[in-house]
């Protein structure tokens, strides 16, 4: 199996690094006759971009993508679809002694040992700039889902950054994008906005990050037992995002702390199914989509590249204090938002389809 | 892909119903030359069978494995090995209005939804006594490991059970197997047995739980971008056992809530190679190990099947009380221990042969 | 990827050793619902298993099946299908000097290369006894087409024993269960039988074959660029046959002599759509299926294992000569007839599942 | 699995239409380290490329390729490489009418069928230019080979034209790159060069070939039962190729008329190791490799474009008479040597790391 690939039947594959000519993904499986446009995928891309707001890294990417291959006339044609997006603001200059020391908390001394040569610009392959591959990739996804299952909303947002979390009563879809953080608490992204400033300009530091990504009226019976299991693939699908520490489906780690009785989503019949009266599951049991909301959060780690001293380690076995200077995200939780749906819609996709292939989608009847 | 697989080089696929005649595990890719006998893979299973104690089911189960292929005089050959453990303590009568009625929490209803047919004696294939079949294949992977990778130590305990935690200053890895719980804090240890008694006799319940599991010595360079990396693998591979809700790597969900400077494990030349200030990674970097202890935490929801009544319905819609008697696991997070064990034995021994396969095994040099 | 496993979405892993206790086949992604019963997999067991005639292995093995899940009140669950069949004939006695002497023509020294350890009891892993979980697992396959595609009909029959070929003009699918051969041509079938008596008996000798496999009224559309090309996939099943040297589709490497013009099967309108002058393709353009028959032929070896002495070595690097006693196949080819069958179902089915999950099997409208 | 991937460990996607704007291949899991540049990989692409003399297409096009990731300072780092190939010639207006008329032949039709939507220009997908990107993967399993197997040689050739063969006798590797058939054989090129030409100017017609490749050299042990054989893979390689309709190994289709006495290739002990008498099995025992060469052979059908008309229907469904102009290939089996010595550099490649990965490359020991 392709360790660069995720997915099924919809399969992608990233290639690029940081500072190459471009980077870019490789989807292959998409249904054909898919409404498709370079702007559709575009509008995805733009939400992750850098150099958005001052709260982002100021590197200047328009990341616009082009489709090369699997798109005819203006929709797919069911063979590979290429998506490149160039890098052109590399900087080179800005990562010199990366070459030779290795930032502490970063993949520069893993590559290291593992390959024994890599492309340390900007950090290579192990750059958060693989994201735009997997955005691209989510916008192919949409398009599908659009056509195949219409009625499905995808939001991601912001639930914590660092210590400081949102109240979960005041979430408000129609916020998210009022605010630089996706944040769906008008009051949180207001205390975000000060407390990232003082993070940024005088502390010279960094923070992580918690993202909910919710879906909405995705039907019952998407995924399978026992290793293909919709929240197992959402899980790995989160946590390949990079600086991902932690996956939670619906309780998440906080199930630990509940009894049975708590726990137990009681169902009703309603008017089109069952209803429950609790969404615990996080919208899967068994590993089966149960037509509620699928709930996912993970936890991104704050940064590792900040402009205060580390101590670490060259190339050569010596010790160093290491400042990265450069253009980072004081939180790269922000646009980790929109990468966070963007893996939701590919895995709903792939189980999309993998279902209509297994069981042609016939679904056992209730009442 | 196979749906019911599991693993790249290393692969396993898992077959078989809780009520069945047998259950077990196909393990594809095995190095030849392993010493491997059952003997050896029964002492893992063994550590999950039910009934071992009053704190989990009392079905009573052998869970003998047998080795049917892949084994000649004692040593591994290269093929495929079949494992399987036959069914003997099934007592269906127990489930009986399981099959028109859906517990709430479980995968009746999901299983029902998507294949319109399912065998809903004890669970069927969503039953927890699948894991039986992983332990069984992460005995081989261990038989491997302590070939190709003898140093490595692979040690799983709870560490909360409901809102008890354990105190993470007196984890002593002597204690997890002097008590009933895998707990590594005797105090702990103590006080959850009241606790889970209690649970158990008068409140009629079941509780949740947070397990740890953490391999030392594993060697710099598993795992590889971006979506076969090591903490992608540990996360699916922990989010497919059953009623795992959430899934931590290093730090976790509370990497969120560290700045950068907090977060850095700053890094040391030590006469064998880097050494660490600290392990908030959790062993691995840009989805590669560094040479720490890998640590992997998930949380297991509460049993579904509880003497509390619930609110359900039944499979033509009517609404009714769910009570479910038979013998369950008060708390299934125990048994989950071993299975997190293996699981965590599986993926590392997986990315052994993944690596030596693409690198051969050779690391850039430090030093 | 799994290096004992086959198919897509239709997945089955063999497992197995000629005088182990039992092999078999574990079969994953069967649709649910389908109707599945011992016997109705039995029938196609009967036709490959050993003993049957004196054209065959005296081993006398009854290769009965088991289905040991995946089945809950005869039909299918969706859940992996374990088969299992016991081995009971095994007399190791016959094949005690295989240990340390290779056969030529045989497995048994690449194995003993590879793995350094291997079970060379029968021909352990590389015996054609794996070709029984084929045509188990090729039973699954039937049955789930005869549910979904129950149109498709599936005939294989032998064309050439030795330097014998069958006349074209003569194939008659009612002839082939009325012979020892499954020959399609009474003439040839009565020529073989004397052929075959001589060689076994007086020549001590063995015997290569051809075998047809055709695939009646499958829908047009099954296959995909480029890899996963429906006459890739079927190349490859067949020639994962123990024995087999060559495979063709269609025309075969009879095409390289053919010009142009004389190979296009010209197409014109008939009532259900289109209708081909002739079928030189093989019912396969460019990897999908054009609706015409599937033909596909597979050249299968002599057997190695004869009664006629041969130059050897021992594994200590001795030289000696080699004769191979026990009850072997004077032409394996017949007993590849089933087997051939089998394969063709299960890279039908597994397609099928494939083109219904990508493209929900919506069919581009001609006319 | 992705139906446009090849490999197991060593993996490439190739992706691209005809007329699109550039085509490629994504190769993922190359061992790091490798010397690799894009002149490298062009010297393959040379002898592929269109436009080289008059016994090929017309079309002109570079076919120059660029690499756009996974290699840094001329040495491969181990992760994913992309390959881009900029299409220059198109030339949209040859192809006019193919959006509404089927070629008998060619794949036209059931593409339509299956997806309902294609990009016809040229071919689409299912053009031969897809090749292209084979060649370029197959530059870099060069690279890696040279690498890490540097005695392994792979060589193709063309047998056979129409119905005129060359003389077994006569193969000569120097002679292949001294004619503009790829042809071993220096007295059949010449017969060649006449027949070619008057089949292209006066008879407007298109001829098959059949085209061997053989590698020298390659270690025993590679390949693994039962269904990532070797020869498994070898026979997918080669019939995912565009027409391709048969493929052999050793004896091939031939071994059907042999008999087990003389087809056995006979074992003595030569100073290195196992000698064989002669080499019936085309270097493959078991699915895994004997050490002797490895030779397969495959037919190329004549291609469907040809200036005489041929009876086809439109999308219409009424019938009509196609003529193809446009610039085409009289045989493009030529063209297909450097790509069936591709994929064998492929799958050798990808079988190598495999091996690697599960028993570490050690050898049980003879003599």
């Amino acid at each position: 199996m392709s360790i660069n690939s995720f997915g099924h039947l919809f399969r992608f594959t990233t290639w690029g690094e940081s500072h190459g000519p471009a980077l870019g993904a490789t989807v292959d499986g998409c249904p054909p006759g898919v409404s498709l446009t370079a702007p559709m995928i575009q509008q995805w891309m733009d939400k992750r971009r850098p150099g958005l707001n001052k709260n982002t890294t100021q590197r200047n990417e328009p990341d616009t993508v082009e489709i090369l291959s699997g798109v005819f006339e203006d929709r797919t044609t069911g063979t590979p679809i290429q998506l490149m997006i160039k890098n052109t603001d590399q900087r080179s200059k800005d990562y010199g002694d990366i070459a030779m020391t290795f930032r502490p908390g970063h993949a520069d001394i893993t590559y290291h040992q593992k390959y024994g040569h890599r492309d340390y610009r900007g950090g290579g392959r192990s750059s958060a700039r693989e994201t735009a591959a997997r955005v691209a990739a989510g916008g192919v996804a949409r398009a599908a889902l659009a056509q195949l299952a219409p009625q499905v909303q995808i939001k991601g947002y912001m639930t914590q950054m660092g210590t400081k979390s949102i109240n979960p009563a005041h979430i408000n879809w129609g916020e998210i994008d009022q605010n630089d953080f996706f944040c769906p608490d008008a009051a949180a992204a207001a205390e975000w906005e000060d407390y990232l400033a003082w993070l940024r300009k005088d502390d010279h530091n960094s923070v992580g990050a918690v993202i909910e990504v919710v879906a909405r009226n995705v039907p019952a019976g998407l995924g399978a037992p026992i290793y293909g299991k919709l929240d197992t693939d959402l899980a790995a699908a989160m946590m390949s995002i990079n600086a991902v520490k932690g996956v939670e489906i619906g309780e998440g780690m906080a199930a630990a702390a509940l009894t049975g009785r708590d726990n137990a989503d009681e169902i009703s019949m309603g008017p089109d199914g069952p209803v429950y009266s609790s969404n615990h599951a996080g919208g899967v049991l068994g590993g089966i989509s149960t037509g509620q909301d699928i709930v996912v959060r993970f936890a991104v780690k704050p940064t590792s590249s900040i402009l205060s001293p580390r101590k670490s380690i060259r190339l050569d076995g010596t010790e160093t204090e290491v400042i990265t200077k450069g253009r980072h995200d004081p939180c790269v939780g922000i646009r980790a938002v929109p990468v966070g749906e963007a893996m939701m819609a590919l895995v709903l996709l792939d189980h999309l389809l993998l279902d209509r292939g297994q069981t042609g989608g016939v679904r056992g009847p209730i009442g």
